[in-house]
Formats: C-alpha cells, sequence, structure tokens
C-alpha cells in the first residue's frame, strides 16, 4: 500500500475524552473514529488489524473442527421469552420493534438462536458432538460506553456453541476450546492468562475467562507465584489462616468512641485494622426465616460481591443496606458481632482472630479484647472475602500475586440451561430422548484490538506484535520527491517486499522525514526500512524494529532476506 | 471437510412456503434456515457460497485502490435529519430508541455515516479522489420480506463510495467500478448485464445496474440484437415509428359499445389494440394550472411509470386516478382524446397513428376514424412506455430483445445531493473551499448466492459455478465401512486433493450410495469422485461433473491432476 493511496487519519493530539491509553492511540493512529456514544466507525489502519484478529480466530475455531455459521443480528423476541431471557435480560438488551409493531431485539450473544437451530437440525446422537460459530457484530446497550471500542455499544465478538449427549464430551470440547484459546492468544503475540471465573448470569457450572494482561485492566486476577494456578480474584478462594486460632488472653471491654471512619475508631484504641472486624448488612435469601444477614469480615479486607451472592443464606442478586438502621437500629459503624441481632456470616481469616475489637452494637461505642465462642458462640464461618497479595494460593502451593487483566475470552460449560427451557434434545443410541449438554465460547474480537494496545504501548505510540500490525514494514524514503535515485531505490524494495507476500507499506508522501517517522511509530508499525542518498551511497538501506535496539545499517540486496528473518 | 464432521441439513421435501427455486433449493441443500421473516441463518454450506462471493468482491475492490473500513450498523437519527433522508426515507428504515430514548436507526445504507467522516478526515484536494467500501450486514423493514435471501430484511451487502473535486474524476473512478464490477461477475462465473438504470430516490445522475440473467428475474432488461447497448426497461427509451405519420384517410365515427374491457370494446368495431389508443388519469404537479393530465398510449402498449414520473406536469411520486370520474366525469373506459378535458401528454406511438379508435369521452361510445391535428388539435408528445421486443433499439443499431434479469449490483454517479446537504468539502489546490462530488456503489453480496442459483439449477438441485461452489469435489466412496480397500483409497484421495488447496468434501457416512448421490448432486458440487472396488480392481476412479456429460474412468494416481484440470 503506498500511503500517498491510503487514508491515514493520524492525529497529533491527544483526544481529550478519550480516558485510556488504547483508546487514545486508536483515535491518533486513525484506527476508529467516533459516530455517537459507544458506536464506531474502523478506517482503514484499524480494520486492517481486526481483521488479522478474525482471521487468526477462524484458522484455530476450524483447526478443531468448529463450523462457521452467520445468524441474523436482529432476533425475534418469541425465542428469548421462551428462554426466560426476554424478562431477566436488563436494559443493556436493546428491544426494537418492526414496522408491524412486532417484538425484536439487537442481539447481545445468540443462544436462543443456536439452539432453536439446533432443535431443528439435529435429531440423532450421530450428529453429535457438534461445535458452531460465527464472527459477528453484536449490540449491548451500555448505560455508559466508554473506552472505545473496549466497551462499545456495538462491537465484533466470536461467539461458539457446541451440543452434547454426554458431560464427558462436553468436557473434551470444552478442552479443545481452552487449548485453541490459548493458542489465538499464542498466535497473537500477547501476554494473557486463562483464569478460574464466576460463570454470572449466563448460568453453567464450569468457566474460564482469558485476559491479557495490563497494569490498566479493569479485572484483578490472582495466581500462584509457585503454579500454574490463576483465578479472578472474583473467583479465588480466600483460604483460612494457617494454624489454629490463638486462646483468648484479654477481657472485653467497652469503649467511647469519636468520628465514624474505621480508621478514627482504631487509632486512640491502639488496634490495627487487622485486629478488628467490621459488618455488612445484607438481605437474606426467601430460603430462611431472617430479614437480613449479617456478613463479618476482618476490617482491612475486601467483601466478594460474587461469592457473598451464591450464599444460600443470602438474596441473589445482593441488596447492600446502607441505611443499617432499618435491620439493625444501629447506625453502621457502631455494629459488632457480641450480641448480634442477625444471623453471623463470618469469613474464614475474621473468624480466625482472638483478642479482636469491633463495634458494640451500641452507637458511639466500640468493644475491645473480644473472642469468638466465649463472646459471641453463634455464627457460621464462610468464605466472602477477595483475596489479597501474600495469601497462602488456594491451589496449595506458593503465595498469591494480583496482576491486572482485560478479559478478551469466556469459555464457559451451560449444561442444560438452555436446553431444557428450549427443549434442544436427541434421539440417543436407546432410541431414548435425551436432552443435550451445552457450552458456549466467547472473544471479544474488536476488544483484542485494544487490549492488545493496553499491553504494548510507549510514549511514541503503538507497538504492535508482528501478527497485528495493520502492516509489517513500512519504507521510509528520505526526499524522494527530490532524489531519483531514492525513489527508484524505495520503489523496487517495495515491489520486491510485496512479491514475497509481505504487508508492506510505501510512505510516498510528500512529507518531511520526522512527519512521516512520527506518523510510522504512532501507527506502530513493527520493522521500519529508512531509504537515503547517504546509505545508498553503500548500497545499503537503514532497519529499525519499533519496539526498539540499535539502528542497523542493511545491504539493500539482502534487504528482503533480513526482514523476512526479523518476522 | 468430512461429512461425518459436518452439518449437512439437506432436506427431501421442497418447503411449502418457498415460491422461487433458489429459496427451495438454498434451503433444501441446508444453505440457510429461516429465524424470523425475513431473518435467516447461513448454515455451514451457505455460509460457505457467501465467503466466496465476499472475497472475490474484496479483491476487486481493492484491485482498484478502494481502501476498507467497517462502520457501525446502529447509526445516530441526526446525521439522517441532517441528510433529510430520517423524513424521507419510508418504513424500511427502521427507527429505534437506546435506553436513554434517543433516535437511531438501523443502516440500510451509509451515505450519511461516510460524508460525516469524509467531511472531518479529508481536507485537502491532495487526499483525493478517495473511495472507501465495506462488506456488512444491512437492515431493510421490507413490509413483505420474501423469496429467502432475495429479498430479505437482514443482509449482506458491499457498499462503497467514492470522492472527488471533479466530474471527471468521478467518472474515472464510475468507469473503473464498472470494470470490477463486470469482472466481479465474470470471475463468479455469472451470465450478467450491466444495463442503463434509473436513480431513483438516492438521486443523482447517471447509473448502471448489473443484471444476472434469469428468467425469474423481477425487472425486464431490454438490449439490442445488434450492440452492447442494455438498459432497465424502466429507464429504455421508446423511439417514434419510423417515417412520417400516414396522412388521414377515414372519417370520424362514432359507435356504441357494449362492454368495458377494451378487447369486447374493439372486437364488434374491427380495430386491431394497435390501431387504437388508451389513456390513464394522472395528478397533475404543481407546476402547471391543471389538476390532472391524460396520458395516451397505444392500446397495445404498457405506461413506463418511471418515465411518467419524471415529466414535469406529472406529480411526482406517481398518482394514477382509478375513479376517473372525479377528473373527467367519464368511466375510464370511454375517455377518448377528441374535446378532452384535461392536456393530453402523447405516447410518440400513439401519436404516430392516423384513423384509429378511442373513446368517445361519453359513457357507452367510441369513436373510430380519429386523426391527430384535423380531429383534436391540441396534444404534446412523450416517451411514456416501455419498449417491447422488436422496437428499434434507442442506441440505433438493431431490435429490442427482452429479457429478465436480477438486480445484483447499482453503481451512482450521486453529484452532490450529500455532499451539499452535509457539507462535505475540502480546501482546492488555489485554496478555494469545494464541495466533493460523490459516487456510491452497492454489491447485494447475499442476494448474489441466490441470484446465481436462479440462473444455475436443474430438476436434482444446484449446479454451482466453480468460483462459488461449498465445496470444489466430493468424494464419494461405496460401501468403504465394508471396504478397507475403498476406505484407503478415499482417505488418501481426499488427502492428496486438500493438499494441492482444492475445497474437498468427502462424504464419509455410513449411507447408501443413493443417498450420498441424491444429497451431493442437491448441494450442487461441481465435480465429484466415486471410489467403489469394481473400479479399483483397476486402479481407477469415476469422474463426473455436476453440469452434465459422460462418466469418465480416471486413473487413480492421476486423479488430483484430472481434476485440477477441471476447473
Amino acid at each position: 500500500m503506498r500511503s500517498s493511496q491510503y487514508l491515514l487519519s493520524t492525529l497529533k493530539e491527544t483526544p481529550s475524552d478519550a480516558e485510556i491509553v488504547s483508546h487514545q492511540l486508536m483515535l491518533r493512529a486513525g484506527m476508529i473514529r467516533k459516530v455517537a456514544a459507544g458506536l464506531y466507525t474502523w478506517t482503514p489502519t484499524g480494520l486492517r488489524v481486526l481483521r488479522k484478529v478474525e482471521n487468526v480466530v477462524r484458522e484455530e475455531m476450524e483447526a478443531i473442527n468448529a463450523l462457521e455459521i452467520l445468524m441474523p443480528m436482529v432476533q425475534p423476541a418469541d425465542l428469548w421469552q421462551e428462554s426466560g431471557r426476554w424478562d431477566d435480560y436488563g436494559p443493556e438488551l436493546l428491544r426494537i420493534k418492526d414496522r408491524n409493531q412486532r417484538d425484536f431485539l439487537l442481539g447481545p450473544t445468540h443462544e436462543e438462536i443456536i439452539s432453536q437451530l439446533v432443535r431443528k437440525e439435529v435429531s440423532s446422537y450421530k450428529q453429535l458432538p457438534l461445535t458452531l460459530f460465527q464472527i459477528q457484530t453484536k449490540f449491548r446497550d451500555e448505560i455508559r460506553p466508554r473506552f472505545g471500542v473496549m466497551r462499545a455499544r456495538e462491537f465484533m465478538m466470536k461467539d461458539a456453541y457446541s451440543f452434547h449427549l454426554t458431560d464427558e464430551s462436553l468436557q473434551k470440547t470444552y478442552d479443545d476450546m481452552y487449548k485453541a484459546y490459548s493458542r489465538i492468544f499464542e498466535r497473537l503475540g500477547l501476554d494473557y492468562r486463562p483464569v478460574i471465573a464466576d460463570t454470572g448470569s449466563i448460568g453453567g457450572s464450569h468457566s474460564h475467562e482469558f485476559h491479557v494482561l495490563a497494569s490498566s485492566g479493569e479485572d484483578a486476577i490472582a495466581f500462584s507465584d509457585s503454579s500454574d494456578y490463576a483465578a479472578n480474584v472474583e473467583m479465588a478462594e480466600a483460604l483460612a489462616p494457617a494454624g489454629e486460632r490463638p486462646a483468648a488472653t484479654q477481657k472485653m471491654e467497652k469503649h467511647q468512641v469519636h468520628g465514624d471512619e474505621l480508621a478514627a475508631v482504631l487509632q486512640p484504641l491502639s488496634v490495627e485494622s487487622q485486629q478488628a472486624v467490621k459488618s455488612v448488612i445484607v438481605k437474606a435469601s426467601d430460603d430462611i426465616e431472617a430479614e437480613y444477614i449479617q456478613l463479618v469480615l476482618r476490617a482491612d479486607h475486601e467483601l466478594n460481591t460474587v461469592k457473598a451472592e451464591k450464599l444460600e443464606q443470602v438474596a441473589a442478586p445482593l441488596e447492600i443496606l446502607t441505611q443499617t438502621e432499618k435491620a439493625t437500629d444501629i447506625e453502621a459503624p457502631y455494629i459488632g458481632v457480641v450480641k448480634a441481632k442477625l444471623p453471623l456470616l463470618v469469613d474464614r481469616s475474621a473468624a480466625h482472630l482472638a483478642d479482636f475489637a469491633c463495634g458494640a452494637n451500641e452507637d458511639g461505642h466500640w468493644l475491645t479484647g473480644v473472642n469468638w465462642e466465649r463472646d459471641t458462640p453463634d455464627y457460621t464461618v464462610v468464605d466472602i472475602r477477595n483475596v489479597v497479595a501474600g495469601d497462602p494460593s488456594p491451589c496449595g502451593q506458593g503465595k498469591v500475586k494480583i496482576a491486572r487483566g482485560i478479559e478478551v475470552g469466556h469459555i464457559f460449560q451451560l449444561g442444560t440451561k438452555y436446553s431444557d427451557a428450549m427443549k434442544v434434545g436427541v434421539l440417543s443410541e436407546t432410541g431414548k430422548h435425551e436432552t443435550l449438554t451445552m457450552g458456549c465460547y466467547g472473544i471479544g474480537v474488536s476488544r483484542i484490538v485494544a487490549a492488545a494496545i493496553e499491553q504494548n504501548n510507549d510514549e511514541r505510540g503503538i507497538c504492535w506484535p508482528d501478527a497485528l500490525a495493520p502492516f509489517q514494514v513500512v519504507i521510509v524514503p528520505m526526499n524522494m520527491h527530490k532524489s531519483a535515485r531514492v525513489q527508484a531505490a524505495a520503489e523496487k524494495l517495495y515491489e520486491d517486499l510485496k512479491a514475497q507476500g509481505i504487508d508492506v507499506l510505501f510512505d510516498d508522501r510528500k512529507e518531511r522525514p520526522g512527519v512521516m517517522f512520527t506518523d510510522m511509530e504512532l501507527i506502530g508499525i513493527p520493522h521500519q526500512v529508512v531509504v537515503g542518498e547517504r546509505n545508498l551511497d553503500e548500497n545499503q538501506v537503514e532497519y529499525q524494529s519499533r519496539k526498539g535496539g540499535e539502528k542497523q545499517k542493511v545491504s539493500l540486496d539482502d534487504c528482503v532476506n533480513f526482514i523476512k528473518q526479523q518476522f
């Protein structure tokens, strides 16, 4: 491609409405342009990258015998009524009416459509297992679209669905997908982690997320410093501290306290936050008699809402009381565990304390020297906190480290959630009707582009991994329009690289060298060849990698081979 | 691909709701499945064909330096308000509201989005000309979606847009597109015609449609039997009959007639329909004083509504009066041209008659022996009829033939319709602000699949051209599950063909040969190799082309080369 016939659209200034670096760089490098909130046009440079992701994803799906299909983006409401999601799905589901006032929606996902297809097309166990996928534009009406294509309303996804007679068959395809996803991110040259994940509202029993690691990531990932273990912090088990709980040594004392911030309370009491507990009041589930539940955590720990919501005693979705008086007659900072009015669910670490401090269940007062059993016999121990760095790893090996990641893939074992609701089954070998078990597997194709930039950038712009770069090589001729020799050498190199199937950009604009270097570094083309008069005197050109390193002089005759060795 | 790992989904019965052969065959061959009215899932076989079309289209667009982008499918209303189409576009435009009650639409086309992009990104004449294209899912809320993907609500289109400083530059890109479109249809192996077209509601001045010829086509195409001339019948000029109008020889006589059908009236009068005229009453345009206009045609000719609507005297959109009494006090069959109450616009052929018959402008009566000038001096001659086979060709060479076609592409010179409304301009070389002139160029990617089937089918199913076939070759082994020798030969041939990059389907199902042949002929795979015990005795296999011809025995060792020669 010649720059003069291309639409570069680079920007000098960082757009003020772009908060994160990938959004800024995608705008500055001319990859996307905003059409409306959460809606973007992919300009030529952006689309080239998007297609590279798409092609790698497609190849790896085909390699595990997944069959590509294309389902409609507009979906009829009746199928979603059948699955129950028409009512359950929040306002992210854009519900629309056609010209005849019939209900439709813009697909954020396709479990219903694929279930309808498979229940019609698959009738025998002989046709199983079956994995179908598509790469398609999806829509989710985000309440606050932001971060460019990272959290857009319209985005590109690969979604795959598998159908099975047995859990073993599902597990096998799940494992194949796990490996295919790993290969995809490896081929794209990204630093990633598969992590154990919550199955969330989509339902199901077993799930992994794939994260591209980046300090700007929205998700916290807990991993072991001594094993392969990695899990979303949402899911990582917080083990009980090692050993027995220490014995009680202090007697319980009541203190008047001032202020209602935890730090302000603890400091005059001379208590560290690791030696105090705090409480969170939540709505109880319908299954138990109490209306509210008191969750108790060590004061330095954070409540893990995903874990809390899964407790049978707790209502789902989780409802945290901000006006605690409603449940306890006591203001939040003074709620404690002695003579508690509500059932106590106590985090493992809080339950391991002795001689600890807590609110006195009396406005304006706290207790010190509190001990479980002796002072408060009735409580249940649970895991409801986020793990923190230094915790023993849930896998039993080493300690927890925390990294930040951007979720770009998610694989689920759905079980029969949809196939039960939508009656997806076949005749088995013995002639019995069997409900199928399902898996679903998503990759955020457009999000990968942004995540890759979060992981690969510097002060000059994007540093693409080879597999993702919009162009592999750029030729920058120095003052070509004044030098027939530079022009001839650059043109020949361009043709020679193209002939080798290399994606090359020839910056043939009438621009100063500085403008060209700045643009090409911003766009992040991995390999740069500068053609100039001085080096041509020695029949040489100058090579530089975008990732840094010394500039190298390369013989013009050997340049194509040299470039091929850099990939 | 092995059939056993594929989703064939062929049907024995023709689905009752499929009216045309391509819709029937796409369902029977397992290419598409209906999700809701006008919404289809492309199953693996269908998507393979769709992608082949897509790839050829993309290659030919890139070959003329068009740059690929991807615009959002959901578009904000404000841009369409700017262009005026938010109000002008009919209910085919699906208007939607997001969660914040803001107005959006599902894009049927992208002139507004591209105009916004170009007015922001292109500021200098140096960046021109510029051609951008995308291949994308579109939505048009058809009042009566039908014929499968031929007239679906969600469909795939290639839409391209070009921007220019001068009309000459636009004409050059238009000519490049014309050639690129011709190459696309040639490469796809389709019998097609570029035809001069009406520019319709999208506006603009110059336009061609590309039609795939098929007897089931919705459009009539007029072409010359002696030149390259071809035009949509909507647009083909009907020349005046050669020579002078004959002189009047009869005197005018009035007759009482019975019945109100034209044939019933003419027969007792002993007048041929070529020697009579009929009238159509339409609403006049606001530019003239009269409220209605009387259009006059030879009784055997058809009114061309597109031509009629373009006349300055006639209101657009065309309004044909069915209750003619409202305009003339006379019932329709008896309206004539003598002492007419309305302005007369007379088709060239009708105006060339002498001694003709027409209504008497008196209920129950007709006239014979009528002559222009003598009996009715006040009239205007216009071209308002459809050409018919045998007419002199509008190009001046040969005679008109009529064929039927399916419109699969359309190229337009839009001029400044959108760039004026949306202020798309650049600074010219002399520093002046210049409004750009635009072209737009569409191809119905999904429609091509259906059109190709309309043109290429027989009683057994689809007969794909090589370039479109979901698989190029199918291997049909005879009773493979009982013969290790057949299995070994078939497996080896499969691997050898794959190694040559040939798209091959290996029908390894445990099915009777008859079932396999029926399926493969229905799907329409162009080249079939049968591997059976008997031929293997002579180290041979049997080849047959889907298009017919004799079965041929081919040496197993030479089979790959033989197959490659068939493409």
